[in-house]
């Protein structure tokens, strides 16, 4: 049996505007180190950057189907995120389906497999994070779920969490822990504009964090030549 | 032995630009889903979209002598196919080659191994889609067949196809099959324009091909809140 | 124990300028086609072009601590190459490290692992050729050695060996044979310029290389059709 | 903040048991062909099947500290799952951790990572499902969560779910539904068994399963030649 | 439209049980270093060897419904070679349908993708040359051809041509050459094994095959110690 | 220019039967956790190992011509090390190589591309650690160093130094660390067996290495249940 969840709870439309401008590496850090998606998660064009609450949309191998019982979960700020059941690189999306998620407001599709259309799609403005680039279409045979928890390159994705992507790939924040996360990354934020404007004046890190007796503790040591 | 094959039959020039027009996706559909490269193939600048001929040139790993022989073989508005005997990703083409073919009117380059001087092909505007960048060099000592059908990136290629490329990726078109899939190529794009006006004006995928009962019979459920 | 050599010789200024001018294409062919880093290595942004003497460091996986020590050790020009001593994707370098390089006027980074905040660093123009990219964080515990020779992408680099860096990858020239290269590389230079005017009038690489009797005696034989 | 749970609910022993015998295969079908780790988790030898509840660990890359905190949640029967923050080859696990686990009556090792001493682990009989073997030895130095949900090639783990690992792979089995999946594996298997006696007698698929009709009706259709 | 050629011409049997003895390294030389498959397949067990008529199969990216079709056309001593139209790894085959095979008499099974229960297929002896052990299960949904030519692996296979399988790997025999490939082999191996006589008397290659003078003609050069 | 090397100083006997005794993992750490080749090197046949100084030897892609002018500089007990310029998989090494090797008394070979006639080397008791297995012939047309330094798999390799390879992979130790190697392996194994005792009485590595308290200090903290 295959379910679609029609309601789920999202994330705070603020709380979502915050970490769109802390963008993936900040976010990342601020909660902890994890969350990420696998490094092959590429955006379609750069710069890109987007977040918003997570469709999530699980799919057959070489079938789309799903993605259009998906879209009807979208709502304006979305962003849909599809896995399929075993890896695959077909090309799952193309402008129609951009076309459709566009319209309903969604900001952009976070999909482990392939999409096609990419000169569209760039011309469109519509950002994707994709394993792969690649047109070989799929067919409409196989139920999914759609907005029950799936893993998508290697991040548990729970209906409602918050995607963020840019240039450095994906990451995602459970809806829970998001508000925590902003604070912690508006802080981390603050502390890496003052390290940036010291690292401008020329200091170096090893100063700026302390380092030089830990180095050495640990037994660094440092020569005037390479020994032979 | 290795042979060389003068005179190829080529495909007829309206059908090559209807193709080219077309682009990837569009022919790979119309043409009943057959004939993509693998995904691997990429376009070394974006955009780019091409279509001709294929002449069709078999290299041994690590040597680019036989793609001298096929350059003559090219003529104006052909696209040059080159597989290695076994995979490879040396640097097989440059820029001098790349003058060479563009001096011939061939349109850009399909090459399942290497490329480099990407800088300058991108400023001279010759389209290469290849399996890596990578500036290693190659030697002339081995022998390889020119025009004979090959495999190139998990596509076979016969000498007159319709080589289509574009950012997607590159799609092969059987020389006879061409009309027909042209045929095919613009009942899709009309059917698309239709569709594209319709998920604008914010219809659904759902609705606009008739999914939900076939959904329902397979045993798709809604729900409103995710089962515990 | 870690060592960090802290005067290594380097390679002189003219000479790199020189290299840099040549590109990477050139100096490995120049060189005898050898020193290549893997095809995996690519730039974050194109076009990127740059030469200077490498600074070489080690890293745990997951560890970007000596990164901090080496960046001490980077001169006006320098070039700094950092290979972890097993595989790693995680992102060890981001802006702030950047910033810390730019102001020592260190030309770009080499990375056989991941790097973070591309948007970041392109703005900044401070180009780095990596094996991807990805958000990944660093912690700094276990120390490596800077300025000691290392395998990096499947090249041995010696501290003061010049490093060299395009659109098509990353090429290493020995110190002792930089300017050796350098000279080889302005024959090679010469010689392609006087091809390519060739090649633009038409000329095919057959007779300008005088292939045609090497190829019949090898038995390349010419068909006017394919033999069924 | 790095979390150890102490007590974590198990999986039935008889539960457990059943699975063992029906296998990876079975078990994945039997659960609605959910639940698999990704292909590349491979046994170190074979013949090698097992299951067990799972006790699961977070590792940093090339840091194997946190095993040793795992080791002593682990419980006679159980299975250890082990995956990095990301992705790493190294050999986190040998013979003295496998002497350790198997002193407790551990069933074996699942590692999103690499082993070493393998032909040790084989003459022990300590069976490990891994991504790599690979010596590279790693450090004690960063913290990670034991028995906290957590991704493993793939899959999600949740502790004292089941996992079934056999020469086909490995699968979680949720410990709520391990009961539920033993029944319909009970009866898959029961079926299996008569269409195997059936196929063994020469019928064929086409009529056992009743598919001749719905292959005409999608228009599968029989020619006795090659169309040319 | 899906098409299943009932009658292929098939190689004849005297020959394919010589190049069955001559195995993949032997049969790949004789036929001038072509038709062997990607390096990727390899055997579920070995030692294990093979030959036997093509009989071909396309299947949909995680849909083993063709297989059922193809089964009925195999006849004793065929080898069935299955390849999705887009890379798939999923098991596609397992020992129910192994046993159909074996019970029709096929000799093995050939698949650019996954296959499961491999234990059982070890002790039924039924041998498979395959891109992936994976357990996860495929739909019956999608239609494809049965005997027309495909490119499995990289290879291209007209149905009817003679697949030779062994440790080494898989290689493709077109039909119509199989008779002089078998002439070539036998020479080959007598070549060969007067070869091996001289080597294993300590005999050099460099003097078996008189390549003294065309290496120093090359410029190889004989030194005692390393340059400096 | 090409060079053969012919007296290299060899690591001493005592020095590399001790090293061959320790194994892979073992001397790994022994010198530090240093001069591991990449995890993709892989035994053709388990179990396997093998110690012995390298004879080096550098080849063209697809071209194995300079691996019989290695043979000539091989002596007994020696271990015959080849890397290709570019990476290749083609099949360099067969069943005739092996058996002009085996007749020198090479112990074996390392070679970062492909072999083939695994069924006879398994036979012939001949060991090769590879990257692939794969049938795919080569040429003898263009000359490389034998005897020169060179990175195999990721490791730099002087001549002379000592390879030891088994099931975990392939470790190159210099040779004027060869003898310190060996001391502080002595000392590692009388370590590990006490260790090992330990163990297998039950208690644990937290016990044994005395880790409570550094992990408590970094912050671990035991719970008895899952945190909601």
């Amino acid at each position: 049996m295959s379910l679609v969840v029609r309601n789920i709870p999202r994330a705070d439309t603020d709380t979502v505007e915050a970490l769109a401008g802390f963008g993936v590496a900040t976010t990342h850090e601020a909660q902890g180190r994890k969350g990420l998606m696998a490094a092959y998660m590429r955006p379609i064009y750069r710069p890109a950057a987007i977040a918003g609450p997570a469709v999530t949309c699980e799919v057959a191998p070489g079938d789309n189907w799903m993605i259009h019982v998906a879209v009807e979960q979208c709502r304006p700020g979305d962003v849909l995120v599809v896995a399929p059941t075993s890896p695959c690189e077909d090309g799952y999306f193309g402008d129609l389906l951009a076309t459709s998620l566009k319209a309903r407001g969604v900001r952009g599709l976070i999909i482990d497999a392939g999409v096609r259309d990419v000169a569209t799609l760039t011309e469109m403005g519509f950002p994707v994070w994709s394993r792969a680039i690649f047109a070989q279409g799929t067919v409409k045979e196989t139920l999914g779920n759609v907005n029950l928890p799936l893993v998508c390159a290697g991040a548990l994705v729970t209906p409602g969490d918050v995607i963020v992507a840019d240039d450095d790939g994906v990451c995602v924040v459970r809806r829970a822990e998001a508000d925590a996360v902003v604070g912690k990354a508006r802080q981390r934020v603050a502390n890496e504009d003052e390290k940036r404007a010291r690292f401008e004046a020329g200091e170096l890190g090893l100063d700026i964090y302390g380092m030089r007796e830990k180095l050495a503790a640990k037994g660094l040591r440092y020569v005037d030549e390479a020994p032979s």
